[in-house]
């Protein structure tokens, strides 16, 4: 079973962004993949298991951003 | 412009794989997406500029994986 959940992210400017978003997220058990769109601020994960929302606010802020509302 | 484009990546088996395949195209300028098929031996990169086949390549082979035909 494949999952895709959107977030929103404060503060992802470039590409350094995008690597170091992906990255933390990447190590959460069960993502296969991470889509950043940096013009909306919006992070989709996909994983093959349900994602708890504070692993994913926790690695999103271990990359030094935040999750928004 | 947004780009997909999919790879054979052979010796990819868990998420640690994920990780390291992520983070090394990640580092690509313009790659803003990476969904990985561990399955299928597949690896999806999206990027915002067209990216070069060399570039992809050695990216793969760094994390330690060899890109396939």
């Amino acid at each position: 079973m494949m999952t895709s959940n959107t977030y929103a992210v404060r503060g992802m400017t470039c590409g350094h962004c995008v690597s170091a978003v992906t990255a933390e997220l990447t190590t959460l058990v069960g993502v296969t993949g991470v889509e950043v769109d940096l013009d909306r601020g919006a992070v989709t994960v996909t994983s093959d298991a349900p994602l708890e929302n504070d692993a994913v606010r926790a690695a999103i802020e271990e990359a030094g951003y935040e999750l928004g509302d």
